[in-house]
């Protein structure tokens, strides 16, 4: 199972694809997708669908795991991220691929095993998981890989259990 | 000039277009692309993207009005309407269209005079700058027409004084 997992946002959005087979993890590449704040926002919203678009179909993952929204303190940020969130789920969307999405609480769990994990917990359990050399930068890109994971011990339980 | 008003929304999106010459108005279609609450979330974006894109194809309009977002006490739908904007955005921007958003009080101000018109009011005077013989309905696409009023008088008047 190949699955891209999306740490969304408007400025930069993560994005890290995993491979998962036999219980063993693959990093396949990870990166973040910016735009640039001087850019009309129209045009930030396209970029992000065409980059990701061009990822999904250079790297064809059959799931996407992106982090589920709540709101924050800045309504103007909030409704600009769920903007953004809304063309990276259209583009999953017209490619077929399963969507699933997750709270951070979730990822921690999922990831470092309890909750209440530090970033650094997660992202250094991200490094192991995946065999690199070092965390990967930006932390963005972490997030993104670390939501992948947390998507395949979801799911890979899920399919464990029918076989 | 052709105009396309958007009320944004998940549930119903209203559209109106309007062609605007010589400082008269032509209703040339309005309506609701609707979605249903039982059908997934990811699906449900992808159908208003699909019917806002096949509306644009067919009636090339040069500008999207759409209304500003603000946040209301509900988390949930203020994120998802959010998105189901992003999707919108995007399909008037690939295709070039110029992007305008108003207020509820621009709207108001610019159809009927001040900005603290009840809705009634807004509608009756759409409909009459329409020609129309009745309200058009839903409200989302009433709402929608005024919207597109909006953006012609507003941008009517910059082109105006270029000329």
């Amino acid at each position: 199972m190949i699955v891209l997992g999306i740490d969304p946002g408007y400025a930069i959005v993560g994005y890290g694809i995993v491979e998962y087979r036999n219980n063993r993890f693959r990093m396949l590449d990870y990166g973040a997708i910016t735009t640039q704040a001087k850019v009309p926002f129209n045009i930030r919203l396209e970029q992000i669908y065409n980059e990701a678009a061009a990822l999904m179909e250079r790297c064809k993952p059959e799931a996407m795991a992106i982090e589920k929204l709540f709101f924050n303190t800045n309504q103007k940020t909030a409704i600009d991220v769920a903007q953004a969130r809304g063309v990276l789920l259209l583009a999953a969307q017209q490619r077929g691929l399963n969507i699933a999405e997750y709270t951070p609480l979730q990822v921690k769990q999922s990831v470092v095993g309890y909750g209440r994990a530090e970033k650094k917990q997660v992202q250094e359990m991200t490094r192991i998981m995946l065999g690199l050399d070092s965390i990967p930068k930006p932390d963005d890109a972490a997030d993104a890989l670390a939501m992948a994971i947390c998507h395949c011990h979801t799911s890979g339980s899920a399919i464990g259990s029918l076989e």
